[in-house]
């Protein structure tokens, strides 16, 4: 890694227990387009609990977690075009890409092999691992950087850096996006609700879909949804076949695809937003039959995420959040391991003393 | 059924034996709009199989089969404006939708839940049981027959009307039609062949993806492919990964569809026109880590057809068949059932001697 840059200062876990204390460290000497960032909020994900328990192998110790943070710009190097002092701004889960393959040519920088995740990833440039938004200070390229809208609240913004640009983009990518169409949101989490918001906010019919009535009321007067279907209640779920032009399948936990396809239009859409450990299992007659397309999506491009910034500027859209303070995040981990978190849990980085163990 | 129509003379199965034999019945009293076509030649399609054995136990004897024909008009009804006698025209799967729902309205009768399949189908009006291809003569509303370039041999531009139109729907509506992009197609049968003539026309570079290296020669040197993988060979498989703009899988046994979904570039999308009896197992992560779809597809509208029709009389394009006279179609129906044909059974329908038994 280089030295010499600006000292940081964060919290990491030192190996798979996950649990996270203060690390002291130092961020790179500044590159020509790097804009320094002060991190103001920055989203807990449960993609952050899966490296911190290094639970799919790939932990680099230490890790430093977070990778939805919105930031004030204190400093930008030579180059800088975009930001300047002062702005307030966002980054997303990566801080970097090739910049030259198909994906990143034409704004799908996400879809790149080469992507460079903005925590636990290598530096395409030095090959040192990068620590993410749970530290005082970050240094992104410019191109990396997202303007956030002052209109919304920073630590009700930083859900959308990820969370938000996750259902937004296969929103707008598969034309799920249009006035009077019909969605289907499977799974009131940290994704789910940003889809009810995103998909009201286009102006369609949005329908909670869920295995119980339990979140029945959130749903539809917390959230605004127009329907509530029980996905365990075969009339409900007879009533419903054949009337959505699209479903946001967000659920990680094993579920059945087949009666969730039933419910979609010819030619409708199913997004998988969860990854299950299984293998889905898809019947071809439910997609053959009325031609219908199951797609994922892993996130959206840097110019899809500022188009979903603004369009949420425009529209008032922040996520729910529950914010915390740094003292509090090993117990946040605890509770979104079980869901207990209404939709996310926010570190209030820059309101908490970041030296001081919990 | 109605009474006192056309005399009509076909070959139809009475039980789940499927055996075919010789069957007079009277096609209906022509309706406005209808075209009463003389058939010259009639595919035999795996779908024929299933039904006439009754295997998705739908089966109303006695079934005439037949759903991709081609014959020449021999009158037309009062209303009719599009055809005239001596016109060559094809019939494919069905032959009529309500013509009012989303489907019907925007050009994708084949997703209408009202279709009525050509053979052992429910005509919307009388209730009649509908009898297919394998009759000398037949009735259809011009709005369910296409026009069939007289530069394409007849017994060749059949199987256009269900095998063509159900590789080629796809192949625009996903935009899997664009010179230079990589098709890999996988199964080698009506389907296939012809997904590879339809990829080749488009300008694009097609592989042909096999469990073995026998079609080798058959892809490349027939029906010229540009490249052919063995599903098998893992280093194969490996070089060939995010190569693929889009997959037509046609293969209806079971089989692992993830490696082929390794195939597909970032975005990439996966169209399944088999069906096999067990779900397919897609691993939710092939599907989110490379933004990739999956999805089916049932044949397509009659504006498709005709442009697929006019498209394979610009490029030349019919499919390989073997032409059998009717008093061998049991004989082809024991054939087709083991995959022993290359590609197609074409029954000559009009140089039959129809009332003669096998």
């Amino acid at each position: 890694m280089e030295q010499g840059g600006q000292a940081a200062l964060g919290w990491a876990a030192r190996d798979s227990s996950g649990h996270l204390s203060p690390y002291s460290f130092s961020r790179r000497v500044p590159r020509d387009g790097d804009v320094t960032i002060k991190v103001l909020f920055c989203g807990l994900c449960h993609t952050d609990l899966h490296v911190l328990k290094n639970d799919w192998g790939n932990a680099m110790y230490p890790v430093v977690p977070g990778h939805e943070l919105v930031g004030v710009v204190t400093d930008v190097a030579p180059g800088v075009t975009k930001f300047k002092a002062g702005d307030r701004v966002g980054v997303g889960y990566y801080v970097d890409s090739c910049r030259s393959c198909d994906s990143c040519c034409n704004g799908y920088e996400s879809y790149c092999p080469q992507f460079v995740q903005t925590s636990n990833g290598v530096d395409l440039f030095d090959g040192s691992i990068t620590k993410g938004g749970f530290s005082d200070v970050i240094l992104v390229s410019q191109d990396y950087v997202v303007r956030v809208p002052e209109s919304l609240s920073p630590e009700g913004a930083a859900p959308l850096l990820c969370a938000g640009i996750t259902v937004f983009s296969p929103m707008v990518r598969f034309g799920l996006n249009a006035p009077g169409k019909h969605l289907g949101v499977v799974g009131l989490g940290g994704l789910g609700h940003m889809a009810v918001k995103f998909g009201k906010a286009f102006g369609m019919k949005v329908t909670v879909i869920s295995t119980s009535t339990g979140k029945r009321e959130e749903a539809l007067d917390r959230l605004g949804a127009d329907a509530f279907l029980v996905s365990r209640d075969p009339e409900q779920m007879k009533a419903a076949a054949s009337t959505m032009d699209g479903i946001f399948d967000t659920v990680s936990a094993e579920h059945p695809v087949a009666p969730l396809l039933e419910l979609l239009k010819p030619m409708g859409q199913m997004v998988i937003l969860g990854v299950p450990a299984k293998p889905l299992e898809v019947p071809a007659f439910s997609l053959v039959a009325g031609g219908k397309r199951m797609a994922g999506s892993p996130g959206g491009g840097i110019g899809e995420c500022q188009a979903m910034l603004d369009f949420a500027g425009e529209h008032g859209i922040t996520a729910d959040v529950e914010v915390v303070g740094m003292d509090y995040v090993n117990t946040a981990i605890q509770r979104l391991e079980r869901n207990d978190v209404r939709y996310r849990f926010i570190v209030d980085i820059a309101g908490s003393n970041l030296g001081a163990a919990a």
